[in-house]
């Protein structure tokens, strides 16, 4: 936490019933559309946006057509592609609905119907005796009945997120959308331009963008994919402004940003910054490099691994942004400040009747991080994919002995279908040779672990290097119909099996629950003393006549900012806009930086139609804003100050990464697609007419 | 050539005689000196302008003190440095005159009085029929009387440059002073912060600039250095202005440019990018990598060659910018455009009378370019130290027995004083056996060569590789003294010399002197060619009616620009300032980057003073320009449109290295020191309050 909850200019990951506070602030910068409009879910324009479960994405047409990233689309993409219909080079065009291509389980669409806060409901009567874990498991097993309350109605998904870690809780009802469909998807070597190399990146000219549509049962509720299904009537959606910004402009943005930790202590980013970051960053790279030694020499193995890979890069590249951000500014002492001075308003304030607050906090914040230290140790332990199922699949078995609101969240009948998805899926990414070496070296890693960090008991239940390949060998979990075959056994059944790997689940099951116990601990603690401290910084903010926005956690918010260029240096600029002739800069003919013929040609023929930005003279392609945004905000809408879809976010700039610890105005930017290249491209280069005419456009005035 | 002479904004290096036809330019841009003072050299601020051989100067008070880079006063700084009192690393001042420490032979300083066209007394009379040979021999012979009759008055030092390659033929009559002293030097980790890493760079913080004082005899003639000379009263000197530049700010630069090759043809800029440039970039590198390999472990041998690795890694970046530039810019196929239309228009009007001129031309460019290869090849087997040192000897001992108006250039009385200084200047960066690994090297690459590109012949005079080892033991040539002593020998001494490398230098002399000829027929016959086409080429730009400046030949020269940033990318945008809080950022307290305590200290307590620029709120250090440099502009006066000092010369960028072929004025940016940070040290850092005072400065109005 710390007390960095200064609202400085563009920070902030609103919930929307906050914007009519800031109200000034969006008439400030230029924002036309009146806040209590924005707050509203039901109104326009807030009820065109929906979320695909970790990417963000809005209704651009009355008949269900959805505009997200062509990296939120891309397993429905890749699903479809074959050698032969190699959609994810060619990219893939519906001309007609009945050319529309099933996006598989995985793509679902959730549609927020209803927000009510329920923190009454479930903090109601918590004794201040209870110990950490009781009340962390009563909170746990109110929120799930509030969620089977809401679930009654069988087509919605409910969520009851905790709001600054427990000091208001909402429940969520969402329509969740089963049968959605790929429409239009461009090359990736458009929608992936620049790749790995540049994530993070700026200058960036990627075309990350694709259209899906949500398709209902004819009663017009979702329904299992099926041909007699229809498009969803979209009660809202965006009208495309074509007409473009400027350097300045004001923008606005909404989406379902993921996690921040904006409120940690100077305590807490010290630890993240010299043990947890440090420590990620480096075993990543020696899970990389395990795996590119055993999958060399084997293009099949490589591809099996490739997005694990790509998966496991993001993550370094990210754990190195913020070890650099930390490196290159001093965030612990900047928080010292802000902290010292919040703890000085606490103490002269009285401490807000509760005096002992910010020793308390302290305490349960030193066991947090001990705790952590010891839950890395176990990851290290349990670093493979087959135990990994083991363990679901056993966790699966004996939550069932439960009645069905007594499980723990994530084994409920409502989770069996992720449940059996997750397990299913792993034979995309899974060789058993690769594995084993994975889990060989975490293992060896684990050993090298100071002792007294590792959990207690846990070395004596390990497999011994020697034994891992007659392990891997043996058991039946690789294959995937006996791996879901122990779906609905009962515990005895796991505790009877001689395959290795069930046997290992059963016996770390006990130091995993008691790891599991000492966390709902932790995290009942965290509950009790985070929200009273979150109550005193929102009441020296409010004292300061500031608003404080919560930590995001995967719930829609608002945030807005101006289109901007940020200096990462001395004397270099970067940004806003990159151009399609920095596409032709860029190309190489080599992976990922092959433009395909058409675009290319329309780049050199200069084909900028009426997307010719006026002060580029050409045809923008990205360009930076100072919204506050995180992962989870891939594909959300960027709307001018009418509220029109003038692009979509899907990155953030390498220096930016600290954000989700600090925001720092200066340097920090989100990277958009600017909606007149992705027209531009619908126009002149995949000629995808039909949805250039179902969607609403604003054209520039000639 | 090439008819790349189109005059685009900020493009050209004037002879300052031709800025009259520029007025409207001046004018446009902002400049408020009159054109046709700034055409006068005996009028301010022209008289203020100093060549130091190689690098540029001007002078700052009427008391001959002079303001250059730090890298053109860092033999002098070097020379007086020892490690008890380090002047490199620690900077040096001169409270008083008495203070002012010499500078050595190497430090000299050229005034220029006169600047005469001698045109008609070059090229009067010369047949069409003569060889190119006889041409060229006649040519350099009027030029040598030319110079020995301006020579008569003894403190001149004179020479006659060709213009457009022999067009037009100046006589230069310079006052060289050669009592030249050190006034004051910040730290090499200011002058010369980023080093080698930061060369050709943007961001750039360096603060390049020194400062030297011009002493004369008590009779206001130059003088061998002692005690009892006087300071030089300077007719001129700047006035300099505190008052700063901002972005589009018009700037003149006056300077002694290098050389240039703006005017090839297409098909001479293949031939470098192609073969020229790509063989240089790899023999230097093998070079690196042998000298390396050889001073490994041994630090005295790493300091006698880091001078030499230093120059040979900066001929590499530029030779690596330009081939990089020219990947990234097809600039062959640009000029072959301009080509074409300046010989349409050739066509069109009559040839002017000489319609074989164009087909001439380009037989005498395939000779040039047929002969360099060969040359190329001479220089790998000639590529020793030792024998270099030989191979003058023995010229000069054969020159020596001509007349000295008949000897060839380089090997006059007038050149004695620079050869000895060269072969006692070896000493400082050369170790036998360091010569011996390169020269291997180098015999190895030539025998890698294909024999047709090699001299007729000389490969059976080369030494084995086995034999020499024996020759650098053998040899006396290493030892200063007994090097210097075959000064004034007759050539039958060299003849009957037991030393080796004295034997193959006489050896390979016919070879040497059969290129020379061969080179001297080519340069004759490009010298009678290449004035009519760059005539031609002017009457074209004539028609357009566009003034045409001729390359850069060490010449007093003026470019004029704005202060301006530039795209390197799409979406990047560099400069065009920097700011003393970059050299914070950039600091690692490891070389070249590490800050003395005092600036970091000045920088960190805002101290900016009258200094602070009003944009930028602190100091600004380096800027960019768009005016028109090249290598020898170092230490060139930046001044602002009342023709007042605001800055140095002292770099351009890597983009920029391309044009010494072809000035693309998007990217090319010179880099300049702001005055501002050199008076911001001089009294918040390193107290130079004595020259602050010499000074006349025009500070900010408050």
């Amino acid at each position: 936490m710390g007390a960095s909850a200064f609202v400085s200019a563009d920070e902030g990951q609103w919930q929307p019933h906050q914007l009519p506070q800031l109200k000034s602030e969006l008439k400030r910068i230029g924002i036309t559309i009146p806040a209590e409009k924005l707050a509203d879910l039901s109104k326009h324009p807030m009820s065109a946006m929906v979320s695909l479960g970790g990417c963000s994405a809005s209704f651009v047409s009355p008949n269900g057509l959805i505009v997200t990233n062509h990296h939120c689309a891309y397993g429905a993409i890749q699903r479809n592609s074959t050698p032969e219909k190699n959609y994810i080079v060619g990219g893939f065009l519906a001309k007609n609905r009945a050319e529309e291509l099933p996006g598989g389980p995985n793509t679902l669409v959730y549609v927020t119907e209803k927000v009510e806060n329920v923190t009454d409901r479930v903090l109601k009567g918590l004794s201040p005796s209870m110990s950490g874990r009781e009340r962390h498991e009563l909170v746990e097993s109110r929120i799930k009945s509030l969620i089977a309350e809401c679930e009654t109605d069988k087509t919605a998904r409910c969520s009851v997120p905790a709001f600054h870690r427990g000091l208001e809780y909402y429940r969520i009802k969402q329509l969740m959308i089963r049968d959605v469909r790929l429409v239009y998807a461009p090359s990736d070597r458009i929608g992936n331009f620049g790749g790995d190399i540049d994530n993070y990146e700026w200058p960036r000219q990627t075309g990350d963008y694709s259209f899906l549509r949500a398709y209902v049962g004819p009663d017009g509720r979702p329904a299992d994919p099926s041909p007699n299904n229809v498009p969803y009537k979209s009660k809202d959606f965006l009208v495309v402004s074509a007409e473009g910004l400027k350097k300045g402009d004001p923008i606005l943005l909404a989406g379902y940003p993921g996690r921040t930790s904006r409120y940690k202590l100077p305590s807490e980013i010290r630890f993240a910054r010299d043990v947890e970051l440090p420590g990620r960053a480096a075993g990543i790279t020696a899970d990389l490099s395990v795996i590119s030694a055993a999958t060399m020499g084997n293009a099949a193995w490589d591809v099996r691994y490739a997005s694990v890979a790509k998966s496991l890069n993001n993550v370094l590249k990210k754990t190195q942004g913020l070890i650099d951000g930390f490196a290159r500014k001093d965030i612990a002492a900047i928080k010292d400040v802000q902290d010292a001075e919040f703890r000085a308003w606490h103490r002269q304030n009285g401490g807000n009747g509760s005096k002992n607050l910010l020793a308390d906090l302290d305490g349960v914040i030193a066991q947090d991080m001990a705790a952590s230290r010891q839950e890395g140790a176990w990851l290290d332990a349990t670093h493979s994919d087959l135990l990994k199922s083991a363990r679901t699949l056993y966790r699966l078995a004996l939550e069932r002995q439960k009645p069905d609101a007594q499980r723990e969240a994530g084994y409920q009948e409502r989770d069996l279908s992720f449940i059996k998805a997750r397990l299913t899926r792993l034979e995309q990414s899974f060789v058993p040779q690769v594995d084993e070496a994975r889990y060989g070296a975490a293992l060896a890693r684990y050993a090298r672990i100071d002792a007294k960090l590792r959990p207690q008991g846990l070395d004596a239940l390990l497999p011994a290097p020697t034994a891992l390949n007659a392990m891997y060998k043996s058991t039946e979990l690789a294959d995937t119909a006996k791996r879901l075959a122990w779906i609905g056994k009962d515990p005895d059944a796991f505790r009877k099996s001689s395959d290795p790997f069930i046997q290992l689940a059963v016996r770390l099951h006990e130091t995993g629950l008691s790891l599991e116990n000492r966390r709902n601990e932790i995290d009942g603690n965290l509950e009790r003393v985070i929200p009273q401290y979150m109550a005193a910084v929102i009441a020296w903010k409010k004292s300061q006549g500031k608003p404080v926005y919560p930590d995001a956690n995967s719930t829609l918010r608002v945030t807005y900012g101006t289109v901007a260029p940020y200096a990462p240096r001395d004397g270099l600029t970067k940004g806003p806009f990159t151009t399609v002739e920095g596409i032709l800069e860029k190309a190489t003919n080599k992976d990922p930086f092959i433009v395909p013929a058409a675009l290319s040609e329309a780049i050199k023929a200069k084909r900028y139609g009426v997307f010719k930005d006026p002060v580029l003279n050409t045809v923008p392609v990205n360009f930076l804003s100072s919204a506050d945004t995180t992962g989870g905000n891939s594909g959300s809408a960027i709307m001018n100050k009418r509220g029109e879809l003038v692009g979509l976010n899907f990155d953030s700039t390498y220096e930016s990464i600290t954000k989700d610890w600090y925001f720092d105005s200066e340097i920090t930017r989100a990277i958009h697609v600017d909606i007149r290249y992705m027209l531009w491209l619908m126009k002149e280069v995949d000629h995808a007419d039909n949805l250039l005419k179902e969607m609403t456009i604003k054209y520039p005035k000639k």
